[in-house]
């Protein structure tokens, strides 16, 4: 038509090659949603079970996705840095990777939460790339994202705790906290009640981390009733430290990962 | 923590000022999935219908959104141009309102497409931006969306109708229409199928034009069943023509909607 | 070669059609360079002309180029909203027309400055691009260069008659015309130093507006003396207000400038 | 002023951290300007002592330049990846160096090109910034210039030879050499014109490399005329190697110039 002129303001953004490209999604506004939705506190198992599901759909749509990193109400996701998916443009990676993550969180919210508890508003997120030149750098963003996992928790395991069972208000609490180190929250959680901060599930502590990986499913069951295994590579979720680097640890037994 | 220097990737995606963002959202392989969920040949009323309440939901979000337009799988949001929502941010603009809309076309796909037409994967959507520096040129991207609404449509419904009542194969109605033009089409449809291209639904031909507008709405009885009414500004839906300027046409009458 | 892969790096950098394009130059440290070559103070007519005959050079050989306006260090030129050179890439806009401007300034620094006046160090200058989606952004973008020529040319001739007539410090003068307003300033110019700041030249007060304009210039002398005349589109410089918009200034004159 | 709102349309254009940038200057239109200036053909020595000269000047204003490749009309620039100049502000730094480059070209013609050979136009150069994310890209992206070298010049040397001492017609040469692979023009070269291909000068066959080298440098004469030698870190032109990596090669020998 006589308006295709349009056409020529819509300008390239392709991202620059070479570089790994992390997508980071972040609830919009989860201070009020999680309050709304009378997520458990601090950490609510089916909340972050949600998240996990929506992550990995998104990894089965988007196989050069290498790695994800979950946490709270967000998730990263690291594309190989030599993807030449829908060419790199960004728009196209934030958008379609933003939008399958909150379509998998709304379809999957009945089951995951509980018919009992009802949407009451449409959960929506936030997205954006960011470009790592090296693997070096990606493995910083991820401790980054995993270290803030742990400071987080750490300050609302006390925080609750203080508010929910030390009848302290949100104020005092915060008062409490204010400035206190690592150690000093770790001795008010086992002084005041009794929690050992270590033996918290390592859901909380560490986030959750998703990979593909060759596993035996079961694929159907054989009339006799005997279940019927193929390897297939699916996504699969982890809670593991990926901060360290030393032999044993997750980045030495998965040397490949972003190569 | 020792992290954080990798925060300075994240680089400023700030979109020029001045000028009017428009965000199209468009449906990832709609094709296989409207096919997958039945979706009525040409125009699918409820699919349709979904696409317009997952609108409306966006505007409500972001009254910075003077106008919208949709089709098919497809829908523009036309932000001021000196709206600072977001700091202009580029991916956080794209992302929130692919998000946004995103949500609602889950959540009320099962009251608008019927309990019994469930969800059998996660539809997902990839948004853009593109500025135009002038009125006229909105104008001019709006007027390209509804032309090829029309296009498409006549097409569409050319297709269809020789395929389901003319019993052709899809190839042979692709030939039959290969480069025809408009009038051959009308005529097609007439002589043929006995159908007025001109009678058809406005909604399939013009598309849906979204607008805030100032509207008496019901907004609770009284206890003898009196309605009362109140003023509030609501996300209209009209299938309107936005490509003539004249006097009495829609930008005559809402001179301001952009200004 | 097996090396053609590094191209893919060069990335698109197209700059948004339908926007002026504003590419201003600025002198890098010409604190320093015009204290190295004993520039007059405050204004050294003769680095001014050099800038000018700079800025000629420059709408030569860009076409597209509406209008340019220079004072001090710095010169912008505007480029036509719809220009399509060199596919308004960026970079390869912002670079020749930075390279153009340095390279003629230093050619022509000989004529215009004095052969005795040796060129001591390269003159270096940056360059950037700033898009304006509208004429009114465009004058008011003009009207900020030109009033910021007028308040530094105030507060510069100020600080220079204190020092060099007042046999005041730098930092006395500095001091005595901290915070003060331009009435101050014109009062301290005419009482202590018996200077009419309205009567100094246009030059100095309104910096250079250069714009391509159809005049007669003589083109060869005939056998007998007589000179020829031919009619020539040639860049000329005029030191006039072009902030005001009223009947008869600047922009009224000259209405289809930047249409 | 009232007029400051113009500034926030200057958007940030701040380079990916941790990425190599090469800044690329060409030439414009040299095809043209080495013919009006008459350089000698293939390779005009002072030109390219020129060119050389330029570029050594810019080495000494941006210290994070750590090598720089010449050839031709072109002049590779390459910072190390964790420059913070300019706060890596992309037009900045292309603009800066490409000026600086324009300007030292200029002032230094006439010493290096001799008197009698005026400018007789503003040579002007564009510009680019790409970013490289690894030491292995840049190296390819050298060695990519390198080979370009080198097929140029032996393309050139052919073609001017069958042309100067051929008596060929431009349009004879070209049909001549279409197609042809590297033996065949050396053994076209060695055979009519009698030219040893491998014992051209280095600098026309390589290319110039740029690098800050410690050297002794005489700094003065005493009184009794014995020279004074002081060490000093000064740009150093080399017509070497700079494709291969094995022992003793160039970046062998400067295994720290990219970290
Ligand atoms: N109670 C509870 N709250 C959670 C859980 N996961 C996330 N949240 C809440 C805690 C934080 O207030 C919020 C996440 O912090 P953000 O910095 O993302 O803030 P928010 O999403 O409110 O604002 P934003 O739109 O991202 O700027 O979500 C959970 O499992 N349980
Ligand atoms: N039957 C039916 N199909 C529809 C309706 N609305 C949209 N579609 C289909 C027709 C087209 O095949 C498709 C929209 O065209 P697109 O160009 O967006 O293609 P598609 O989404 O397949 O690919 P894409 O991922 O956008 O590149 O959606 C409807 O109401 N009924
Ligand atoms: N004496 C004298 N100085 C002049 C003349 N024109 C410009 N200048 C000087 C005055 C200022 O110190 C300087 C221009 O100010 P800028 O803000 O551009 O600073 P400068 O170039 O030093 O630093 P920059 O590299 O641009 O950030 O040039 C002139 O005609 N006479
Ligand atoms: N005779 C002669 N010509 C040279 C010498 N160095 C460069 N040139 C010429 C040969 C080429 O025609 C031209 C460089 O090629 P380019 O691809 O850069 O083309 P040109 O500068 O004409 O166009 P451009 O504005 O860069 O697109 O400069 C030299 O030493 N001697
Ligand atoms: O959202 P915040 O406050 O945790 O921090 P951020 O994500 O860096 O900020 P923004 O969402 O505005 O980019
Ligand atoms: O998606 P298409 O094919 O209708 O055309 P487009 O949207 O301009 O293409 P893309 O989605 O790749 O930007
Ligand atoms: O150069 P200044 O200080 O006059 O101000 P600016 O030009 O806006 O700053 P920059 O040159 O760093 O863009
Ligand atoms: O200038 P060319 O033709 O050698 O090739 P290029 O430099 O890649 O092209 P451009 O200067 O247009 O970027
Ligand atoms: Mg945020
Ligand atoms: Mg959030
Ligand atoms: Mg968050
Ligand atoms: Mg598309
Ligand atoms: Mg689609
Ligand atoms: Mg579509
Ligand atoms: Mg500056
Ligand atoms: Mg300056
Ligand atoms: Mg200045
Ligand atoms: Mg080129
Ligand atoms: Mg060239
Ligand atoms: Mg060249």
């Amino acid at each position: 038509s006589k308006y295709e002129h349009v056409r020529k303001y819509e300008l390239d953004d392709e991202l620059l090659p070479g570089c790994y490209i992390v997508i980071r999604v972040d609830g919009k506004g989860f201070t009020k949603f999680s309050t709304l939705h009378n997520f458990e506190k601090p950490n609510d198992i089916n909340a972050l079970l949600l998240m996990d599901e929506a992550a990995k759909a998104v990894l089965v749509d988007y196989p050069d996705i290498r790695i994800a990193f979950g946490q709270s109400d967000e998730y990263s996701f690291v594309l190989h840095k030599n993807t030449a998916i829908y060419g790199r443009r960004s728009s196209k990676l934030v958008s379609l990777i933003t939008s399958c993550f909150t379509s998998n969180y709304v379809r999957f919210w009945p089951q995951v939460m509980g018919e009992d508890r009802a949407l009451k508003c449409s959960p929506t997120f936030d997205g954006r790339a960011v470009l790592y030149p090296s693997e070096e750098l990606v493995k910083d963003y991820l401790s980054w994202r995993q270290v803030d996992t742990h400071i987080n928790n750490q300050y609302n395991t006390c925080f609750w705790a203080l508010v929910q069972q030390g009848n302290k208000t949100p104020a005092q609490a915060q008062e409490e906290l204010r400035g206190s180190d690592a150690e000093f929250k770790n001795e008010l959680l086992y002084s005041q009640f009794g929690i050992n901060y270590n033996t918290l599930p390592e859901q909380f502590k560490k986030g959750s981390v998703v990979v593909m990986q060759r596993r035996k499913v079961v694929v159907k069951m054989t009339e006799s009733g005997v279940p019927v295994e193929r390897e297939k590579t699916e996504p699969t979720v982890l809670h593991c430290d990926i901060i360290r680097t030393e032999a044993g640890a997750f980045w030495a037994q998965n040397p490949d990962l972003l190569k």
